[in-house]
């Protein structure tokens, strides 16, 4: 994933809006909501009780639209050249947190709907990528940042008093020895020496439990403390073990240190994981569509960026700080004229009436094999696919507004659509408005 | 499932004794149990804060002691003639809850374990069973049987009803018929009629809205009381639907109801699922054997029994009332005797030391290829293998003893283990004592 995360930044900053689509491992329920709650009364309930599910399947569809190129309308192709050409690019992440501490929520319900759906638990729970909101974010970036400084000053420490020449003081502190451990203890000295005098790189000592190895730990500081270097590593049976290597030099040691902060802070990028992903989404600023997706919405907050918010118009300051342009499909079907010939907003039946006319979706050209879908090879419920739907639902839509697809967001009509989140079952006002009163 | 249930049953009756394991979608936090805490304290704590977490994978191993043959002695065999033969079969048996209401908690670290070791998410949420506790269990029957009866007794009122060939009453109550919507109900009578008149089995009615189903429920009511049957049925895309057939006598409909209240109880007993293997388990009444089997004894009564009581001697009413004769290896080998040669409670290392004198562990023989294990084909960390490996185990220690197979429960020095269910972590007493105070 990290080696991917600089293709997967780069198609992002390129792209000219989004699809999405998530998985989750449950639903809000909706039986609190009656139909004429008002949409605050909606956002409120869904806070309060909403247990704790999660994403675990993210889809992204990239798509791009540029002028068509001068120099191919030529070759021949069809008179379409007022038509820009749109490509995509589908990506279809898996993601759950790893952590002991993390605990999440799963509904009976859901899990069976996603497995009768073909969905892939293996890969989820093997692949998955981690994630983390902003607080655990800084959180983790601020305890790897304080770990590494003081590892750092307890190198150049152990350099100096190095060239103190200093005795090693008599530790009064010392754990004693238990007899029955005392034998054990001298065999492990003596064959420190051995090792020191031989040219293997490395000797690992202390398979014993951690007491033993307290102990170990305790000898060679007393003995060894100028001749060996040391560190902790795992056995294949996750039994713990010493790694005794020659003592290296400062430089040596410090190079050493560079290595491992360096792997640190790439294992800090992958624990991260998601959210990195998300952050792009966010920083690019662009139109992003979803269909019926205000749960989306609301997971994707939680999730990836910040608790939602006790406060209604908190949660539409915060949303549009973070998703400047949303676009939602199903509340796009709710137009007069569309509804004429989309009777059902269920997006599988969107995609089918805006395949006739009076609609017509635009060819889209797939940037890369492996990030292409297609309708024909249906894998409904995946995240990835149903981004891809919801993509090509949206091109279908606006055909019928003669929408220019390179000025988007400058449409008179699309304008009135834009920010509106449907909400279902409401009687009244059926969305919410991030940029103002419903 | 329902088809293997008798012959799962059989093993169970025929069993000596069981070997169980279980694996959760999360571990119960220990890190509020401190190492002076009694074993009621630990109780009450695991009770209180134990998130919702479950058995997803039960594994089931009935092992069978039977004296040797008399007539295989002879045939040049090794002199064994004492040594009774052990054989086994193993189950491992995925769960979970398959409802709307269902909601349980994971762990993000457990699921990462589990996946690692290969344990199979996929058929986990597409094949597991489901279960029920006892409530529910009573609640479903209770609920089953209404409903079936109040069916019986509407089919014999209508039965009635034609006999005494009434005119259909003209119902105040009738919904009126939008305009827009009568064209589409008269299409439908016209429909129905031609039905009538040709020999095809049944029609399908009513795709449109519930609303529109309903107009045709009157309008068969008013006008085809007499001469059509209809139920709902789901089509395809899960788009509901009226099935019309042709009226049925009142013997052909009773013998319609017997055949659907036939399929709704083996629906029934399939919700019910794992737990009737488990109320099987409990009736058997027999010696049951795990490895640090405290959680897997917790979950086993909360998911398929009754919710743990708050009350400690409660708890261990309970429990010996359910399974009245339980053994903890890992407690078993806190003996004095074993501790020599088992210097690690660990399973995978109780098996290597008991592989080895002064142990020796029985030949098993596996009754069934289906249900068979093989040490050398490790499949760590599945619970039917680690419920054969503890059964293993528990024969390795217990040859220290030499005790006899075919009379566990007479046998003295195992009695001072039985019913102790070890506590990790605990200085003082180590073990909850079931049939009395620690």
């Amino acid at each position: 994933f990290i080696e991917q995360l600089p293709s997967i930044r780069e198609t992002i900053r390129n792209a000219t809006f989004f699809a999405i689509d998530c998985e989750f491992t449950g639903l809000a329920s909706d039986r609190t909501i009656f139909p004429f709650d008002t949409p605050e009364e909606v956002y409120l309930k869904m806070v309060e009780n909403s247990p704790h599910y999660i994403i675990i399947q993210f889809g992204l569809c990239a798509f791009r639209v540029e002028p068509q190129e001068a120099g191919k309308e030529k070759e021949g192709e069809e008179a379409k050249d007022t038509e820009p050409r749109v490509s995509y690019k589908c990506f279809n992440f898996f993601c759950y947190p790893k952590g002991r501490t993390n605990v999440f929520s799963c509904q009976g319900e859901s899990m069976r709907f996603l497995a009768d759906n073909g969905f892939d638990f293996n890969r989820l729970f093997r692949e998955g990528l981690s994630y983390a909101n902003e607080i655990d974010e800084q959180r983790y970036r601020a305890d790897l940042r304080e770990r590494q400084v003081s590892r750092a000053a307890t190198i150049l420490a152990a350099a100096e008093e190095e060239s103190n020449d200093e005795e090693p003081k008599a530790d009064v502190n010392a754990i004693p020895v238990p007899v029955e451990l005392q034998q054990q203890l001298d065999d492990t000295a003596e064959s420190i020496e051995e090792f020191l005098q031989s040219d293997r790189p490395e000797l690992i000592v202390g398979k014993g439990n951690a007491f033993q190895r307290k102990l170990i730990y305790q000898l060679i500081e007393q003995r060894f403390q100028r001749k060996v270097s040391t560190s902790t590593v795992s056995l294949e049976n996750n039994q713990k073990a010493i790694k005794v290597e020659r003592k290296r030099t400062y430089e040596e040691e410090q190079a050493f240190d560079d290595q491992r902060r360096a792997r640190e802070n790439e294992d800090l990028e992958t624990s991260i994981g998601m959210s990195l992903v998300l952050q792009e989404l966010s920083k690019a600023r662009k139109l992003i569509i979803g269909h019926n997706m205000l749960l989306d919405l609301f997971y994707v907050l939680r999730q990836f960026f910040k608790p939602l918010p006790a406060d209604y118009q908190e949660f539409k300051r915060i949303t549009k700080e973070y998703f400047p342009l949303l676009l939602d499909t199903k509340y796009l079907c709710t137009n007069a004229e569309i509804k004429v010939n989309v009777n059902s907003s269920v997006l599988a039946h969107v995609y089918d009436a805006v395949s006739q006319p009076p609609f017509s979706i635009p060819t889209v050209h797939p940037e890369l094999p492996d990030h292409q879908y297609s309708v024909d090879d249906e894998k409904k419920h995946e995240a990835g696919y149903d981004a891809y739907l919801t993509g090509l639902c949206f091109l279908g839509l606006v055909s019928r507004f003669k929408v220019n697809l390179l000025q988007l967001h400058k449409d008179t009509t699309l304008r009135h659509y834009m920010n509106r989140i449907f909400i279902t079952r409401l009687n009244d006002v059926n969305y919410i408005y991030l940029n103002g009163k419903e």
